[in-house]
């Protein structure tokens, strides 16, 4: 980072339906990291590197998903960065704030949790005002179920079971501090924060909470996922249109020093 | 009607972003009536005419739509001709129920009242999970004003200056037994039911309702655009993305005549 430059964290909402995830992809295919990108290059008028916290997958939602970008332009107020960026965005990328942050700050190195919802649409109708934006189950669940199996879920645990083919990293323990099932009006929510999620990893476990709600097996299959790390055990990946990254939580007082890895 | 007829009362509800409006055109252009022959005509075997409660206009969308169809296929059993009317039906039109109802029943001329709801979205960033479904209005509004101006289309009036060109009949007196504004988290909603509407006069009151709000003109506008029947003093129309038809009411006991006008 050069003098004068200012780094500048965002929040930024989007509908992910028609992107191919959140990372730049070099085929030119369109991505929410690449529209952000030239938007914001435009405005500064010079080229931006916007890194994010969480990469999404093709098709999924963030409502807080944390970017944040360096700039040498010292023009525009923050507020009117923003509301311009957003303005300069297509329709289904909104950015919903916009801070200076300390020189070192990174969206990713610096996240200590992050918090996902997967959003599943039970009633017997298609849904119209929630369409796309959640996964439409025909069958009936039963809640409770799913409740006593996300209980087991909370905790240190190596999470290898429920992680997708593309996973590459070593270790596969993560944290979860909250796995939660709710009801609402037509839709049951399975809500997660953790200080790190495994490839497809949300989508597994509530692929895995959906067949345990739907009575195929028990909530002690949970258990048999996390002892075997036999993905075969877990239940099928849950689609991409019900799954929003919520937010990402930092550490309340940024420092310019990286936290220490927790 | 004919002896083994059935007369079958659909509540449908729609995203009518996509659609040339409710009613059937000449040109073949999109249209939910249109769709929703088609669909039935296929599933029950013979032509089918779909009469709706409310011609809804082009991008106007529905939660509670009424209409009803004649059949003479009795094979299905009706909750699994909705679920199959569901299914057989685009992403963005639902079947929520279907019931038998006396042969003379018409969705139309047997309303007794309609419900709408036109939303006004009011953060200063761009809607993601109400995209499409909402009218995004910038700027301040004060709904405590809004609300004042609104109390006073409630009753018996000459809606005349709150219809637009299109509005052909001589009776342009409607009673408004509701007429609300109500602020929620980033919205601000305009509910209006009436024993009948003028065209595109609840986006008329909405527009004019929301000059209001930021401060054009005082509630008292309201009582000029009443007296005078003048469209000019009236607020624009607003977008119809915003506009909701809620819900439709029938007698509480259909016999099989036609219910006296009111």
């Amino acid at each position: 980072m050069q003098v004068g430059e200012r780094n500048i964290r965002l929040v930024v909402a989007y509908n992910g339906a028609r992107y191919h995830g959140w990372q730049r992809q070099a085929d030119g295919l369109p991505t929410v990291q690449a529209c952000l990108e030239a938007a914001a290059g435009r405005l500064l008028g010079h080229p931006v590197t916007v890194v994010g916290a969480g990469r999404t997958d093709a098709g999924v939602h963030a409502l807080g998903q944390v970017a944040n970008l360096h700039t040498t332009n010292r023009c525009f107020p923050l507020e009117r960065f923003r509301r311009a960026l957003d303005s300069a965005l297509p329709k289904d990328i909104a950015v919903r704030s916009a801070e200076e942050v300390p020189a070192g700050f990174h969206a990713s190195l610096w996240a200590v949790e992050k918090t996902y919802r997967y959003r599943i649409f039970t009633a017997p109708t298609k849904p119209i005002v929630a369409a796309g934006q959640v996964y439409h189950f025909r069958g009936r669940l039963d809640p409770a179920r799913m409740v006593e199996a996300a209980r087991r879920l909370v905790g240190e645990h190596d999470f290898r079971g429920f992680a997708s083919a593309g996973e590459r990293r070593a270790n596969t323990v993560r944290t979860l501090t909250r796995c939660e099932v709710s009801e609402h009006e037509q839709e049951v929510h399975v809500t997660v924060t953790g200080n790190g999620f495994l490839y497809k990893m949300v989508r597994n476990i509530a692929g895995t909470l959906v067949e345990i709600g739907r009575r195929r097996w028990s909530p002690g299959r949970i258990d048999e996922v996390l002892a075997s790390g036999d993905r075969k055990l877990a239940g099928p990946t849950a689609p991409a249109e019900g799954l929003w990254l919520m937010s990402v939580r930092y550490p309340e007082n940024l420092s310019d020093e990286r936290p220490a890895a927790t």
